[in-house]
């Protein structure tokens, strides 16, 4: 690429690390949620990437939160470090008294990270404490934590504004941290409102040789994030804190995944996930999926629409030479080129997927099957990248690895509610399985919970390891919200033997019949991969 | 603000002028389309906006574009020029006998603008000439089009990858467009892959005292195209060009809804839409609305979530001083502060909420009962943060602020599917309503649409209102997961009357009951506070 040799040409920048605040400040975004489980998945999806550490959250708020350090220590990460996030001591108590600090102790994580005042109208109107305190609260949290043998940041709130109202003292607050022993000194932007010169300027102004490294934290509500982190790095900072697909408070945190590939692919900075970015765009969507947000398809690097190209004139000089029309090759964050109207893409990820069969190329005459029906599927709104059980099926049935369990004859469920009765659904359904018919009847609150316990009222005499087997977790996205109630939705599942997990994908404009696709698919994934291979040996 | 004081304190900087593009690079975004209608609309929303120019299109590409200006003309805009886009003249021909230069002609409008080649490769691999002739090209077409009187901006298509290239060639283009009498030169960055340090860098390497004025057109692939933008103003720019919510080819062009409120409040710059910027939040809606795209809620200044804050110690500090936590006020840009709930919600958030219906303090005996039902709701899974409607019907109700509009008798749904016939529901609910009972019935295929569609059947004869106002998201998510198929759902559902939005919630182990209570409080949400409104004024 034109643009990166450019850049990298004999040029060689210091090492960034990078700091994940997704499972923390990014969970103060709208509608961000994860579940504990959800929250161990995003860490190691972020481990397998190198990103070099996952704050995990704030131990003190909540059991949730406390139950994510006890889980993932456990757990082994291969490369990231966990970080438990809290505040500074309280004013007038000691550092180790104080049960905030604790808290930070009790996560038994290698890094903690310390949040403090640096604006002086916060000091007074939110800790209600004096200049002096506030200096001496965080001098005694970082000197305490460090003595405890943990790697310490200081994060350091409102930076930017408060070194506005009051650099002398912006900068005390700098000193305190940096005397007390903090690894790294965070320069927040916590309401996001400082452009990327004022940043280049005020930490350009800072005394460096004086302090401990500094990092950046930037919000997005000027839409100048990416570019801040940028400018930080460029004035020497070498720690920058984002979350991935920007999620976070009111307008988001620095986008990582616009952030890593800006500086891994168009700078001289280093970063350990360099080698690693093209796992960036499943992080994102995998992302995307436990949160249950619809990722924006405009996202830089990782959007569906980053690498799509309109057919005609622009194509064909694509088709010439893509650099001319492409900022970068989309494959390198594992994301890829779509011409619209084309039927071009995606052989090599099929050819990709069939290696634990055999030996394909994108000659096969099965890779061709594949490819045509991966794209009406996708095109009727199927997913498989958080649905690979699903997509193992197709797989095994394009190459006849595959036997069927369940053949649906008729399922008739009815749902009603008077004023005087709470919701019920009644349902009964017909099916066959390897030559035998078989009737199965339920009556629950839910429709996809009827569905559920008739399938195993039919079959679980027949099959007694479907007792084995549970759904873990049931996630409903609509489609094209656009058309309202009667917008096509997608389902997804993830069932567990208690061992292992696998998900599946459901799409339909009926939530009942996209739910029974997916709960078909849990089922039969099961049998054909774990069953019939131990009846086989 | 602390932070506009600042940076517009004592310093004069040059005015910009602002280029919109939305109407014609804008709508080379993934699901994009306006109608003509659309497109007039728009422009006078542009135009009382104050935006100096409005690219209405490429009059040469179809009878749509062309029709936009004729019909333009005919419309008195009070500030912005309408401009028409178009290429240089092909190789070997004479501009005034160029199809494309005429079509420009016959568009016309004040201004015009020509995109011509900047980057080496483009000459031979597209326009299949030398360069030579492109220089040509370029001079003929801009002096021609000045001595038809028109305003002629010249733009650089991929001017950053063509200066990398061969900076003496690009120079050379820069002064052929310079010579010919070009009143702007505007430096493309097509492909989006340039960052704002290099923008600097290139800008100020410029001979600027032989040029003519210089502007920027920025994508957006890097995620920086509003850096981009603020990075060449402070080089010297003075036009630049971007799209409302920056929508545009793969990742979007620089966003103007961004771009506009940085510069008018963040920096020294003069812009003419400087006075009317409190618009702009209704412009990007206005926008997304006729495009029919849900705006990123999480868009800097314009967002819903922009102002949205966590209830809580933040919140208290936002009452006794905003400015300690938002970078502006954001009535600045039209758009308003909400104070969301979250799971720790104390008395003062539902004080702080209660404040639009009167003076209630903590001691009043509607904050305790608040204070309790919230409790409750929220153990059940209610969460009110992302449903605001449903929490003001609470409030509604316990003041006794509230008229019931929907009393349900029962319903009952028969979902079914045979091996032969795809998967249906039939419906039919019996509901009062002020005093009548209705009947409604209906047959769609998900229950959840076929009770919209049988509630609307009982209810629209009676209430013509509900055809204005329709569903525009509907997302479910799974609250206890570890119970699987019959775990509650959390159905959060949006509705518009496509000029605002509201959202409601819905919790029950049915997610068609989830989905009742959701729909019946939108509409009752609606009746509440705007038709009773308008019946009782």
């Amino acid at each position: 690429m034109n643009n990166q040799q450019n850049s990298r040409n004999g040029e060689s920048g210091h090492q960034v690390m990078i700091y994940d605040t997704t499972l923390r400040d990014g969970m103060q975004g709208i509608q961000v949620s994860y579940t504990l489980d959800d929250k161990i998945k995003i860490a190691h999806a972020l481990d397998e990437m190198k990103i070099d550490y996952i704050e995990g959250g704030f131990p003190l708020s909540n059991e949730k939160e406390a139950a994510f350090f006890r889980q993932i220590r456990k757990e082994s990460l291969t490369h990231a470090r966990v970080v438990a996030f809290g505040s500074t001591r309280r004013a007038g108590m000691s550092a180790d008294q104080d049960p905030m600090v604790r808290a930070l102790l009790d996560a038994e994580t290698p890094a903690v990270i310390v949040v403090g005042k640096t604006w002086k109208a916060h000091v007074t109107t939110v800790l209600k404490t004096d200049q002096e305190e506030n200096l001496r609260m965080i001098y005694d949290s970082v000197q305490f934590l460090k003595s405890q043998g943990r790697e310490v940041f200081f994060d350091l709130e409102h930076f930017f504004d408060g070194f506005r109202d009051d650099p002398a003292y912006a900068l005390q607050v700098l000193q305190a941290g940096s005397d007390a022993g903090a690894d790294c000194l965070i320069l927040c932007d916590t309401n996001g409102g400082t452009l990327p010169g004022e940043v280049a300027r005020i930490i350009e102004s800072l005394p460096r040789q004086k302090l401990a490294p500094l990092g950046g934290h930037f919000h997005n509500d000027c839409g100048v994030a990416i570019a801040n982190s940028l400018a930080a790095v460029e004035a020497g900072a070498l720690q920058i804190q984002g979350t991935v697909n920007g999620w976070g408070e009111r307008c988001g945190n620095a986008n990582l995944c616009s952030f890593i590939p800006n500086i891994v692919l168009k700078t001289p900075y280093q970063a350990s996930c360099a080698p690693h970015i093209q796992r960036l765009t499943h992080l994102s969507r995998f992302v995307a999926e436990k949160a249950n947000i619809i990722p924006d398809r405009r996202m830089p690097y990782v959007g569906d629409a980053a690498f799509t190209h309109k057919a005609g004139q622009h194509a064909d000089v694509i088709n010439k030479d893509s650099s001319l029309m492409e900022h970068i090759d989309g494959r390198l964050v594992g994301n890829e080129r779509r011409i619209v109207l084309s039927e071009l893409a995606g052989k090599s990820t099929i050819v990709e997927k069939l290696r634990e069969y055999g030996d394909f190329t994108k000659q096969s005459p099965v890779v061709d099957d594949l490819t045509r029906l991966l794209k009406q599927k996708e095109h009727e709104g199927f997913e498989y990248e958080a649905a690979e059980a699903s997509f193992d099926l197709l797989i095994r049935r394009a190459l006849k690895l595959y036997q069927p369990l369940i053949s649906l004859r008729n399922y008739h469920l009815e749902s009603y509610k008077t004023a005087e009765m709470p919701s019920k659904t009644v349902g009964r359904l017909f099916l066959e399985t390897r030559g035998r018919e078989l009737l199965g009847a339920s009556v629950c609150v839910g429709p996809v919970d009827t569905l559920d316990h008739a399938l195993r009222d039919a079959l679980e005499p027949l099959y007694p390891w479907l007792k084995k087997i549970t759904l873990s977790d049931y996630r409903v996205r609509v489609l094209n919200p656009e058309s309202g109630v009667s917008a096509r939705v997608r389902v997804f599942i993830t069932y567990t033997d208690h061992d292992t997990t696998w998900d599946t994908v459901g799409v339909h404009e009926n939530i009942v019949e996209a739910s029974w696709q997916a709960l078909v698919d849990a089922i039969e994934f099961y049998y054909n991969t774990i069953i019939l291979n131990s009846e086989n040996s």
